[in-house]
């Protein structure tokens, strides 16, 4: 094994954030940095004698502010890489559906998984999937805000489950304390479109989410646009 | 790959819980289970089709009450596995140190490791080491109950230190957010233990760490003792 994968927790959030490197070149990627982890992430890739590369987000998150912008402070030489429909003044690569980035002598594969927002991005690394907030541990991202629509999202999620069915899925939340799954295991529990779920269900069920908007989203996704720069990272 | 490994979270108390079961067979085995989630764990179990071996506790927890009982209400066949040095009614298996258990085609190995309490137990399989409250990551269990002793949780943990260094560690707890760690981070940065600290110097560290007993402790031993047994496991 010369995978080095980190899953780390941020708890307010219920974020994941995933550190992963070749263990010979030490060259890394992180997925989903959050601002409030930020001095436990660097500690880890500095302890780990790791070089930054890529610093990945899935989307524009609402429910917290990334590290993106002072991780790249500190890790000089990294990238940060966005999904290329975001309006982001602070990413490097606006990557496309079907280009890839690597890192050491591993791949990342970005499909294009819009739905949650437009923006969405997930990113296949060898038999795993980080499927950002596209598709969910037995549940998947909600619509109704950041020109979301649940019909792409469903076609989205199709997109993932062609992917193999060993395939590992990790996501960037789960509520319950689940830090992982498996195509084959959401295409079969998934609660809002596993078991050969139809469009029409999936965008009724999506629809009928009834949640209230995320407590941060009005600070965190300007905030987020610009990578989590300190000039706006703040409560107004 | 045919090892299924779900670490899974426990939010209030920090505590992870970890199933394994092997892909072949289904038989399986999780360690550390915890009563609050134990509705997530079960449905988890039945979803992946496994059949549950063995309950395993790494020790008598303080500050949570485990879900062993439970479990082995739901998966009749399932044994309890606690170390030798425990004073419970309910264990099936008392394991000594040294001795081994199988699933599947996988097998787990009992290291004792005391010194946090003295029923401690660090379990072994494959390049994987659950290592309970004794050697968590950069830090490690109390020792001031349960007839805890930092010189012999000292020893414990040199025991473990003796794994190979790619050895992951996967502690009982972390407060965090980080999941899991290795040998040879630990050995390196562990703020108790790490970087060829002594003995005298390790007890001197775990005597200063001037922490209020957990909150639940004189609910949670006493259920703990009858593996979370309905019978004791309420407030009082």
């Amino acid at each position: 094994m010369s995978l080095i994968f980190r899953p780390l927790f941020e708890k307010q959030s219920s974020t994941y954030t995933y550190l992963l490197a070749d263990a010979k070149t030490k060259e890394a990627v992180i997925i989903d940095a959050v601002d409030q982890t930020q001095q436990r992430d660097i500690g880890l890739i500095e302890e780990l004698g790791l070089q930054l590369k890529y610093i990945i987000e899935t989307h524009i998150h609402a429910d917290h502010i990334t590290s993106s912008c002072p991780l790249k402070q500190k890790f000089t030489s990294a990238k940060i890489v966005l999904g290329e429909n975001n309006s982001v003044a602070c990413a490097d690569i606006l990557i496309k559906d079907g280009e890839s980035l690597s890192f050491g002598s591993y791949k990342i594969n970005a499909i294009a998984t819009p739905g949650h927002t437009n923006g969405c991005m997930s990113f296949v690394i060898g038999d795993k999937v980080f499927s950002g907030d596209s598709l969910l541990i037995r549940s998947c991202g909600r619509c109704d805000f950041q020109d979301g629509s649940a019909a792409k999202l469903f076609d989205s999620i199709q997109r993932l489950f062609a992917l193999p069915e060993a395939t590992k899925v990790y996501p960037a939340h789960d509520y319950g304390g689940r830090t992982l799954s498996s195509i084959w295991e959401e295409k079969a529990f998934n609660q809002m479109i596993g078991g050969g779920v139809d469009k029409a269900e999936f965008v009724r069920r999506v629809e009928a989410m009834e949640l209230s908007l995320p407590a941060k989203i009005h600070v965190a996704v300007p905030a987020n646009q610009v990578c989590g720069s300190k000039i706006v990272a703040h409560d107004k």
